[in-house]
């Protein structure tokens, strides 16, 4: 593990919910890691944990702090920087997926090696990473692929792990983005790795493992996103998946940041991810849809997600409003 | 530009001409670019410049020195340190893209900032490249996609390069690998660059430019590479190619360094890179096939490129035997 649990979730002077959507992250997925909350003045966003100080959260066991709430302006100001030298001071880690990174920081830095204590951007690849292979590994793994970015992989990987451990399964859910590695405690920041070394990323984070055991994999991107469709590929490749998960939002009109580009089909998604999975594992296959519906009333949703499902022959859900649990049984 | 031209070629104690193959490169398709070359005892290469002392080269208005050879052992030797030294003491920048970094020899570092000499590893990204935006832009691109890695995709765009000039038109080779960089001068070196930023390199290194002009982009990887295909993805969508050109060696019976994957079809990769490539350039057309048969006979050449012809209705060469008009024509 990259971050020592429990944590002590910084929601510092968040403007509104949204900007503590990382802690919100944490709370919701991993809530036996959270301790409780610490706030300052102005903040508008509320994890229902209990309000701690450094001292209190560490008489209560608390390891990390984890900074779960985006800065304004590109700077970390005065007030979250004397809270984070409390907690390197008191002997608690600090892990953080801001831009600007902690390490940065000169006087935390001399802090926390004063201390002893780990300061962790987990923006920053903290391991040199392989070649990718292309070996067979034991062991089964699904990963979600989007028509778009934003439309609810990381959503969809977190919730059938949930479901799959409810049921007794053996499942991991792997993370490849930095709020996906606050949650977990682990993971490769993919979109900062060097591309040689992105496959080879991927393959380390899901490797050998029991022939029941399943990687829930965190997808980034889209194949059909000029940005970022290389991350896409490289996902898939050293990700090597047995199942392929297809997400999509409905209702968005334009790629995510391509005002100019329109969104594929989920046929076209399907068949282009097919081709390339396929490269590095024949037997792979389409399990389902899943579909962020927030946009829709329950009952489009409903009638949408038949329809889908009835014209692509698979289960079609929105986890978020009717559980991930048809997509666990598809596998 | 990156490097001030002309060069002079180092060539050190190369132990065979292959050892050779940057300085080969750089007097194969720039030979205007330079003035001599300087050799250790012991080196088994000759460019068929003339041998020259690095006071020679001054002389002879040499402006950089471009290590054309591979080191052994991943060392930078003391005889090639040496006349490093003298070459920055002496006015002169020093370009390399050998693994091991100029910047980090401490007394050569120092001597070229006493003498305001550039050390240029061109292994190392030298900008800040953006985020890809996906927007149209003027002029047209040509990208060599391969069915593997190493199967002549960059002989063929400079080869293409250097019929086009002659013929008048108006085109610029556009490197993205050492190599390539060491040879123009310019480029990305695309499999350092952060994951996220690939396309977007991509986009900068193909700007806006007039209708009739013609960027030759070098590939890189191959879309059915397990290590490497997401760095071709980006090169797709970065460079979002008008023409593609399809690169093959017929002989080859696995993927370079996947001993257990064998290669694709040359059909195979026209279908998946023109539903990648379609993408962010719908008007994309295959122009042609450059094969590499260096493996086979004249005739057997001959044989191979006509059944190949015949079945993909598309001209198919070997630009190093048969030159690359045929391919500029169906440009």
């Amino acid at each position: 593990m990259l971050l020592k649990t429990p944590y002590l979730l910084f929601l510092g002077d968040a403007a509104d919910p949204l900007a503590a959507k990382v802690a919100q992250g944490v709370k919701d997925w991993r809530p036996e890691h959270c301790v409780g909350q610490i706030r300052l003045e102005g903040c508008n966003a509320d994890m229902g944990l209990s309000d701690m100080t450094i001292e209190e959260a560490v008489a209560a066991g608390a390891k990390t702090l984890v900074v779960g709430v985006a800065n304004r302006g590109g700077v970390i100001s005065e007030s979250w920087n004397a809270v984070f030298k409390e907690a390197v001071s008191s002997g608690m880690d600090i892990a953080s997926g801001l831009h600007n990174l902690l390490r940065d920081i000169p006087e935390l830095v001399e802090l926390a090696d004063k201390h002893n204590q780990q300061l962790i951007d987990v923006r920053v690849p903290q391991v040199e990473y392989p070649i990718a292979s292309g070996e067979k590994r034991k062991g089964k793994r699904v990963l979600a692929v989007g028509t778009d970015c934003s439309v609810g992989k990381m959503y969809t990987a977190l919730a059938m792990e949930k479901t799959m451990l409810e049921r007794g399964m053996k499942a991991s859910f792997r993370a490849t983005g930095q709020t996906g590695i606050l949650i977990t405690g682990n993971g490769v920041p993919l979109d900062a790795v060097i591309a040689d070394f992105m496959a080879g990323s991927v393959e380390y984070l899901t490797p050998d493992n029991d022939a029941d055991h399943w990687d829930l994999i965190e997808g980034q991107g889209s194949l059909f996103h000029a940005s970022y469709s290389g991350v896409t590929m490289a996902l898939i490749h050293g990700g090597a998946p047995d199942v392929l998960i297809l997400c999509h939002e409905p209702t968005r009109k334009t790629m995510r940041g391509l005002p100019s580009y329109t969104l594929p089909s989920l046929e076209e998604l399907r068949d282009l991810a097919m081709t390339i999975a396929k490269v590095v594992n024949p037997e792979v296959r389409v399990a389902g849809l899943s579909i962020n519906t927030a946009a829709l009333s329950e009952d489009e949703a409903v009638a949408y997600l038949a329809k889908l499902e009835a014209e692509m022959g698979l289960p079609a859900v929105d986890p978020f409003r009717h559980g991930a649990g048809r997509l666990v049984d598809a596998l």
